[in-house]
């Protein structure tokens, strides 16, 4: 994994790919599948992302205000949806699907290898919690895995029907 | 247009799409373009956004309280990509880039003909605008162009780099 400055966060999170988002409490680390959530700020990046209380991953992100948030390519697809489907009340979803966690640097939440970008991130806004489960986040470190090179992402149109990125075009913009 | 239920709106926004916002203040229509958005709850919905206060839109959004969210095919990129690059400080955007306004039912702002699909939003909590330009928008009407059959739409990498929507893949998932 490299260091990806982390005002180039923005890039990977704007686009509306189906994430992962990783906790860890009590000694235990856990991963849900996420796909609400978008770019609030620039640098630092501030992300906002909705984890409802039916997930298992809200209370340890309420508790220790920390997490990762994992982005993974096409071809990890059938895991993401088991992650998806499952949930850490019951079981090791790293162990039961082959994930790997790695340690991260600033949070005690783990990178997930298999993805080509983590992000680090701390809780820094807690007042829509409670009304709609929205924490805001920055990220603190960023991470690309440079083997992985113009990975294809998915995003999620309903009930397990996903589309996969095609073919990328330039326009002139002046928008960063 | 045909109406489209409000429950399905999620499926148009969670894939991360970029969209265009519109208002309309002063008897004057505005639109822009953006990228930072979310679900935050699925019926009736509720959408976050970030409109900065750069965005000539903002102020029209604070003060009316209502937009609406126009989703553009592929084919329109061009104008979408004009649009942001432009303010209606200084033009009329709807006339300089050949968009059409149509009367919406709920909300003052337009409709735009061209999206394949429009929803009309009522903004319902301004807690985070002051910090983060954050509005929790409620969709009170939708609409779909049933000409328009399986649009792809753009996503935004940065600086004008779009990935269009690819294949569409079917996976096994218990989340709706």
């Amino acid at each position: 994994m490299k260091e990806l400055p982390l005002g180039k966060v923005y890039q990977l999170i704007e686009p509306g790919p189906v994430v992962m988002l990783t906790t860890a409490h009590r000694g235990r680390a856990d991963i849900m599948t996420m796909s609400w959530h978008m770019m609030v700020d620039f640098d630092p990046p501030l992300i906002a992302c909705v984890v409802s209380e039916a997930d298992y991953s809200c209370a340890a992100l309420r508790t220790t205000g920390e997490c990762v948030i994992a982005i993974p390519g096409i071809g990890l697809a059938p895991k993401v949806v088991k992650v998806g489907n499952t949930s850490g009340r019951d079981i090791d979803k790293f162990a039961a699907f082959g994930l790997t966690p790695l340690p991260a640097e600033q949070v005690k939440a783990p990178l997930v290898k298999e993805c080509f970008a983590n992000i680090e991130c701390r809780v820094t806004d807690t007042r829509l919690v409670n009304s709609y489960n929205l924490f805001i986040l920055e990220g603190v470190k960023a991470w690309i895995d440079p083997k992985q090179r113009s990975p294809k992402t998915i995003h999620h149109h309903g009930y397990g029907t996903f589309v996969v990125d095609g073919e990328t075009i330039k326009l002139k913009s002046k928008m960063p």
